[in-house]
């Protein structure tokens, strides 16, 4: 690849040092590195947020890209760093269930432990193992070097249960994992977990404030301040309000329940 | 061009996973696209301050440049999706007015409605036109593909007169389209509108709490904490306080009035 | 250099026009140069702040990377604006201190004053240097024009005294400048001033809530809720509190001050 592409996804905020410390010991490894930032906005050490940010995210990008997630709560104790190669994508992460939603709606071809230091910084600090092993190690992966070079295979990735939506004899459960900036309530329940609602059912949505939210196809179906839910366009439930602020309407957050009966 | 720039410019928040899906439509088309950030802080669905961000920053980009304007609070309904090219270069965005106040400020050379669905992705969403319209468009235009070739020659570009200074005979109103991180008030008002002012006419500029506020060439001239007016480094004309912050001091935000009589 | 590096480290903020002009105008005189945002997020006219950035990340980058500072309250007063070459790297910045943490840590090989316009915007605004004379001449160096080529011989950098950590008989004072997103206080009192404690010497910190906070070598060492104090990966002492937020617990914040006694 003549530019290949490597994105980052950390909860290290977009001012940080961090982040640009990232960059630069991505790019003294390979200057012809196209480096995009997915989001350095998840919540700081929330796993559970970084899980579905690169499991929504990735696929909107080219096989062959390298995508480095840090959300790495347990930096310096033993959790294994690992090279995931997935749906032709390599992601480069701590093996803590960052990597779990990709890998439950991904291909899982191989996984590797990083455990080879010759890819890594020359120092390796005791807190900042972004920069000083997963940047290099992907910068290496940019370069050509193969994922088995950098280390042995690795066991079955880490998937947090809490990531995913639970489905019970009388529905499914999930909750918010990302409010944007219109104040739209995005969950964890995909179009697959969707799925086995049986055609025809009348299916009523409850997030917070909202019990029997109405399951539409676009925003534009209902009148001004009605709460909706919608499979939103990366293929995740939300429940939105039309014209309005749901985030502010339903007082809803990351973290609150999303229960869809039928 | 072997580095085509591609610029964004949307209301979708800098951690949201919207803009790195764009960046990922774009780069699976175009690996060799520089993309780049103008800003994506405008404020949810405010098509104005949009407008302004795109007519204050594309100029500062080369002719060649590839604008995406993303403020689009009818995706869904039947607005236009358009590829102007303006003063050399080509900005893609809805018809809402986000590309009325560069269509004002530039010579427009043409106009074309986006309708031919092969440069699209596969699947279009009812929500989220800016990935699977727009930015696909943008790579295929820095590909070389013409203008003209994606749909039909489209009408005159809607201009919102909400975003344009209104002339009277005894003075210029305008209002405040931009806080910087130093407080300083950015309005509406450029150079061109300001030029109408008699040579040598005591110029008094009211905004807020202050009043009587004095035209200046730059901060230096006055005393700390004395507000003043100015045509900042953009070309439009500012509200700052000496060593002060004006939107604190004055008590000043995006929407404020600005008047300047003479 | 086939795709040079720029670095950015101002206070413009993040969604601002601001950095978006400064690259326009970089990538106008160099389509093939690789911008890296290092932060936008310096408090606003906080030279200190902005030394630190620039002293604790220009090191992550390679050799031959160009940085450009701009946090600039004398912009428009005839504060000098120059290119120092420092450790392998040109540095662009305002002579007011910005550069002062770099200069010190690293080996500064020479220092030219920026006086040659045909290196600039052909108009040069009276306050956005940035745009007008750094991003132009850092531009013009990632193409090759030797530093001396700008202008001429400049004296030695200016160092704040507030940046660098004073060293007393009783022990080391500084301050913090950053905190991260995680509730980390980092600190001015880097490796190298805390090298001048004796070997086996009790150490105890004290900053704002928290009088006697152990010296440890990593976060791992200790309870939860304990305020422990070490070396951080970016080589500065770092004030945090084991699974918790130290800028929350001990109410410490940009500017507090930190004493290092034993």
């Amino acid at each position: 690849v003549t530019r290949p592409i490597i994105t980052l996804t950390t909860d290290f905020g977009s001012g940080s040092h961090y982040v640009a410390a990232m960059k630069g010991a991505i790019l003294a490894i390979n200057p012809e590195a196209t480096i995009v930032d997915i989001s350095h906005e998840i919540w700081p050490q929330d796993v559970r947020s970084g899980a579905w940010m690169l499991a929504t995210t990735a696929r909107e990008f080219s096989p062959g890209t390298i995508h480095v997630g840090v959300v790495d709560p347990g930096v310096g104790t033993d959790r294994a760093i690992v090279i995931a190669e997935i749906a032709g994508q390599r992601l480069v992460a701590p093996d803590n269930g960052l990597l779990g939603l990709v890998a439950a709606a991904g291909d899982v071809q191989s996984v590797y432990r990083v455990a080879e230091p010759k890819y890594w910084r020359d120092e390796v600090s005791a807190t900042f193992h972004g920069r000083d092993i997963m940047a290099p190690v992907a910068a290496h992966l940019s370069l050509g070097v193969a994922a088995k070079d950098f280390g042995p295979r690795h066991g079955e990735l880490l998937r947090l249960n809490s990531c995913i939506p639970s489905i019970c004899d009388d529905g499914i459960e999930g909750e918010i994992v990302f409010v944007d900036t219109f104040g739209n309530l995005i969950t964890n329940i995909d179009k697959e977990a969707m799925s086995i609602i049986p055609d025809g059912a009348k299916v009523k949505i409850a997030c917070e404030k909202a019990k029997r939210i109405e399951l539409v196809e676009t925003y534009g179906n209902r009148a001004a301040d009605t709460p909706v839910a919608l499979i939103g366009s990366s293929g995740y439930l939300e429940v939105a309000v039309v014209e309005g602020d749901a985030s502010q309407v339903l007082d809803g957050g990351v973290g609150c329940k999303v229960t869809v009966r039928w």
